[in-house]
């Protein structure tokens, strides 16, 4: 039997039992608690009419259920989980995540990627993680570049220029881990001595594909990390690849689509970015290349910003808000701010709480500027990556201080 | 002395007199009518004493001319006019137009392009014409291609691309006779059977830069047109190929920036276009190529729309207006619009006027249908070719009828 006490199993269960971003489980577990939830599961899935008592039993206790809900599709979501209930056993998954070394994470874990939530009940019931662990900070100071498996040279050398840019910097490169704009990222952030997040669409015990293994566990080597939302064992089919796409749009501050033909996965990954209201970018290519007609397509509808360069994608990742007086990102000219006096108006909660710690004249370490800010490490070392490409901070062998205006 | 009673030889005059976009002298001549400002000009240019009483009595006769006629002002533009006032002949300069075959047009000539007429005071004082002179067709069917004269061999390709495509179909291809990307867009254009025009900056008697005079004289035997606004004799200087670009950007529907550095005069052209409030377009390249560097530009800015074949420069300029409930361009699928009856609601004066013209099932030839819709062959012609682009109309061996809804 499975135990409902213990958080990690239920949360495995979960996963196991209900594919991503399955809208019944993620109801069922907001309105019941994720244990409740699998207890209520595990039962109800006895059988049809088991299950229809269970369903009427339910709505008899807790009126005002959600829609999604609604008797009838609660009985098919049960036949969906039913037949996974049946030799469920997330013991022996949480056993193989031991000896891949890895994590289990939760949500309300201090290391989870709390930008996550934004997914509403679409967020995933954990995070299977080689590597690693800590991904909160990762949201802060990341960008996801993604882009075709059949990319040209021209695409994968942009994709490596800005991931080496970016991770040069401190900032974490995440994508798919997949062949292509994929590889050519990981890889670059790699030789750019970075951190760099895979998230898979399968199981993590599979590095996959085959060809990029050893890539992959270059990331793992290099302090970054794998990681999926269905458990280990778990094929990625289609479907999960899609909904893979919107763990990385939501966990990187930005998603910037390299090189994408007409119909590419990369611009699903677009879109969710886009919904999430995180900024997305596209980086042009040759007209008569159809492996770039997809960022033209992104660019032609106003879906993404164009991106040429890495300055371009850290202004992106770290935009300067609304609240400016002249109308926001349109009036800014390239390399500088609305703002004059080089007081960061617009930026956002991480970081304006960094730059707000920075000192002005002396330059102090990382960690100290962690302390005075409140942030974790990671999460720093990734902002303050931003911070200087968007011209607010300058580093001085290793330390860092406040740009003056006039560096701007 | 020059006859100011024949408007010939004052619309030549002002165009040898006052820089191209002289803003004193065009408040002047629309105060005081082109013949009256002359002569006053004339008799006030003999001397600064004679230039102050003038000024005096003007400003004491016509209370309330605009702050751009304000004394001072006035008294700096009679001594930038004086000095051309000694030896003015223009009609040596109708001379040389004749032995050019040219032809010299005025605003309210049927064949002034009245998109001129946007210019406001800007606007040209005559137009010097070598070629056909009919000029006020192009306005309806015309895109402008500009772009970089130290372009790449990609840039090359793509203007010819766009350029062979429009003029294929009808469309007035505009340029400004340069080097690099105007060139390209000229020689296609002649390559696809249409009909180009070519706005120098200098005096039409010399066919600048030299190495394109048998390009250019290649424009005029197919049936185009070579235009400029300063008198024959006159040199391109560097202020009159920045002012020469708002002719380019107010006669053609919609002006694309093939390449561009990022200072390229093509900006310029762009911005004036943007100014007007006509499309403007821009082609994107590798990010890896400088020459590409001014269209991305314009995209991030929002200042362009990304436009990557010729049916997307069509539909640039031929815009569905904002009048459509769904808000317009940004919902319009690739090819199709948002009206799915196929009546195209927010098509501007002629292009309407041109669909209403068309007959339902069999096809009219495109004389009748000129007539049908009141509008000047030339117009109707090229306004068809961006109807068929937009897939408003079909042509069936030569004759034109409307397209049906299932064909769009």
């Amino acid at each position: 039997m499975v135990d409902t006490d213990d958080p990690r199993v239920v949360a495995a269960a979960w996963s196991r039992l209900a594919e991503p971003a399955d809208p019944a489980a993620g109801h069922l577990v907001r309105a019941l608690g994720a244990d409740a939830a699998l207890a209520w599961v595990l039962d109800a899935a006895a059988g049809p009419d088991v299950a229809e008592r269970a369903i009427r039993r339910l709505h008899g206790a807790r009126p005002g259920l959600p829609d999604e809900l609604a008797p009838a599709r609660l009985l098919r979501a049960v036949s969906r989980w039913a037949p996974r209930t049946r030799g469920l056993d997330p013991r022996r998954e949480l056993r193989s995540l031991d000896l891949l070394g890895g994590t289990l994470l939760l949500p309300g874990d201090p290391r989870w990627p709390r930008a996550l939530d934004d997914l509403g009940v679409l967020a995933p019931h954990c995070l299977w993680v080689r590597g690693e662990p800590d991904l909160g900070g990762a949201s802060a100071g990341s960008v996801a570049l993604v882009g075709a498996r059949a990319c040209t040279e021209y695409g994968r050398h942009v994709a490596a220029e800005l991931a080496h840019g970016l991770a040069s910097r401190g900032v974490t490169v995440v994508s798919g881990g997949a062949y292509g704009i994929d590889a050519a990222a990981h890889r670059a952030a790699l030789a750019g001595r970075g951190t760099t997040v895979a998230y898979l669409a399968g199981g993590i015990d599979r590095l996959y594909p085959a060809g990029n293994a050893d890539l992959l566990r270059g990331v793992l080597d290099a302090g970054g990390a794998v990681v999926g939302e269905v458990p280990p064992g778990s094929v990625p089919s289609r479907v999960r690849f899609l909904l893979r796409n919107r763990l990385i749009a939501a966990t990187a501050r930005a998603t910037v689509v390299v090189e994408a033909a007409w119909r590419s996965g990369a611009l699903s990954t677009a879109a969710r970015a886009a919904e999430l209201l995180r900024p997305v970018g596209a980086v042009p290519g040759p007209v008569t290349s159809m492996a770039s007609s997809g960022c033209h397509r992104l660019l032609r509808d106003g879906a993404a910003v164009c991106v040429t360069d890495v300055d371009e994608v850290a202004e992106l990742a770290l935009p300067v808000g609304d609240g400016l007086p002249d109308g926001g990102s349109g009036d800014r000219a390239r390399g500088g701010t609305a703002s004059g006096a080089g007081t960061p108006d617009g930026l956002d909660g991480v970081g304006r709480r960094l730059f707000d710690a920075l000192p002005l004249r002396r330059a102090a370490d990382v960690a100290s500027i962690a302390r005075t800010a409140g942030l974790a490490l990671d999460e720093t070392r990734g902002a303050l990556g931003l911070l200087e490409l968007a011209g607010f901070a300058v580093q001085e062998a290793g330390s860092w201080r406040r740009a003056s205006s006039g560096n701007r």
